[in-house]
């Protein structure tokens, strides 16, 4: 069987961006939301004339609702579509397995999910199709769940253009407290380590409290429903760095305990698959001082282009009270870096390369 | 009296680099080191010229070793050099002014600093002359200090293009240990969680986890000593995220205090200087989806440059598993984000926008 129609409640960010890749795929979608102008809006977008009979039988239904409301939508749609699989898509996974196991005749048709999306943006306007593309979705079937629906969720996912999965809901939500939650609460506790702080002292912040804390912008109404519905798994991986927290404390004045520290994250940092999916990979980065102005950084991508060197990635570094700005292009290859070192020096940059 | 000749001790990154920022302004200087191999390096790239007397009288002796060494040098030093002014540029402040304050007759000549440069770059080979240039260098003239030897360290900073920020070295290490250093610990910690986790788990790893870690790769050498010589300040700050960490252990599972720990860290991030060293500013993001290769970055930042927008950041998101990148540029108007992404969607990019 392949998937014709889908029903998708909630019509935010995943919602509608689910809606509109399945549309690219020729999938009719209904979007649906507690709010009727934010349903619409979702519709228009994704699938504009869609039509469905009021006793229309959808393939798949896709619950992409905040997870407070998600019980309640499950009981609703349930009951409107008997034959359906049913998908969710919470960043949760444990708690809205439990509830659905507490609803008959809903076990064997529904498989947990949750795609690996930004989460930088927000709301049916911000959607898109290519949302998915080439992510990692999760997917967590039971021993209930029957096969038909496992591969009807599957093929939800490879339509959607993401990389399926599998792991249990409770993996899934201890994975997602060690590699998303508990770091999100320890930007959050650092950036507000500057409330109250010196107005001078805030000055005096660089580039990696920058990068630390960037994702302590997150949105609270989204994370506190996260946070405290997996707030065991959270807390198991929080007391962990609690007491290491603790030891290091009492230890610090010790070179050698503070070596460790420094050497321990370094080992933990070495593990962190590069890009692409593959391991981890050296860079060589080239530094080079720029004007703060349009057009700067076009000239100097230009100039790799002309070199014909990938550039892996790029950073801008600011320089407070004035305006130049520092550019640092990170390049896989020593001898790619030193070729485009070259390059660009010939060219009237002023680079400097290292390698850490 | 202005500067006219500096005797740098310490050829590593800091001190060959100020070295070239000081030979660059016609300013003679002696580059030396515990390794003459190192020093001889430094004084070929930074004044290969320099002929001194045995009996010269410098100007500036600039301290630039690592803080273990920092004694040794300062007693040798003192005897060389009766009249001259000491800086050094250590990373923290109060051990090596307690330093001083043991060793009679340098206490009115000493003056303490700490250029706030760049850490991912090592060794003489690394330095540039402008390193400094435009970044905040904080110095910690003591009421001891002789006004004839503040105002000589602070034409030391001027020449190197930097800006003097005036702090007490108690100030200097308390400011650190909290935009700096603890952050440092936190980071090495979250990354050091890593060690011995599920290896299909780290595949699930996002760009939020890899910014709030970058820092997790500093070099352990360096960090051992200012992490050690500072533990008071940095324990002082860490025992409050601990504090910290155990309520929220405790009260995570209510979703209001969930969202309190967000907010509070939104706060917080609120409060960070945008660049150029204003307050922070709002931006708008531009996300474009590109194939992977050579040349896609540089017709991007044609396109911005043709459409007369200045990009205030970037940053690029690696797809695991296939060859396309999400290429994220920051705009600063509302109005110059709009017209950007018009313009950059009618030469051909998928670009949505968003401003969170």
């Amino acid at each position: 069987m392949s998937i014709s129609s889908v029903k998708i409640v909630g019509s935010g960010l995943i919602g509608t961006s689910i809606g509109l890749a399945l549309a690219q795929k020729s999938v009719k979608v209904l979007m649906q939301d507690y709010s009727v102008d934010s349903a619409s809006l979702a519709q228009s977008l994704v699938d504009p004339s869609a039509k469905f009979t009021p006793d229309h039988v959808f393939d798949v239904v896709v619950i992409a609702v905040p997870p407070s409301a998600f019980r309640d939508v499950l009981v609703i749609e349930k009951e409107l579509n008997t034959t359906s699989t049913f998908v969710d898509v919470l960043s949760i996974k444990t708690k809205p397995q439990l509830e659905v196991e507490t609803l008959s005749g809903l076990q064997e048709r529904f498989v947990g999910s949750h795609p690996m999306a930004g989460r930088e943006v927000s709301g049916a306007k911000s959607a898109r199709g290519d949302l998915f593309t080439g992510r990692s979705w999760i997917f967590c079937p039971t021993e209930q769940t029957a096969k038909a629906s496992e591969k009807t969720a599957l093929e939800l996912i490879e339509l959607c253009g993401a990389i399926a999965v599998r792991m249990s809901a409770q993996e899934h939500d201890q994975a997602m407290a060690l590699v998303s939650h508990a770091p999100q609460i320890l930007a959050s506790l650092m950036a507000a380590s500057l409330n109250g702080a010196n107005p001078e002292w805030l000055n005096l912040i660089g580039q990696g409290f920058k990068d630390m804390t960037r994702i302590a912008d997150s949105d609270s109404n989204l994370w506190q429903e996260i946070l405290s519905e997996n707030s065991t798994n959270i807390a198991d991986v929080l007391s962990k760095v609690r007491k290491e927290l603790e030891r290091i404390e009492s230890n610090l004045a010790d070179p050698n305990s503070a070596k460790e520290v420094i050497e321990s994250g370094n080992k933990g940092r070495s593990l962190i698959p590069g890009k692409h999916g593959g391991v981890a990979r050296k860079y060589i980065y080239l530094h080079i001082v720029i004007d703060d102005r349009a057009g700067q950084l076009a000239a100097i991508f230009n100039d790799c282009a002309k070199a014909d060197i990938n550039i892996e990635d790029v950073s801008i570094e600011h320089t407070p009270g004035q305006n130049t700005g520092l550019v640092t292009l990170s390049v896989l290859e020593a001898k790619k870096a030193e070729h485009l070192e070259q390059f660009l020096i010939a060219a009237g940059w002023k680079v400097h390369s290292t390698s850490k």
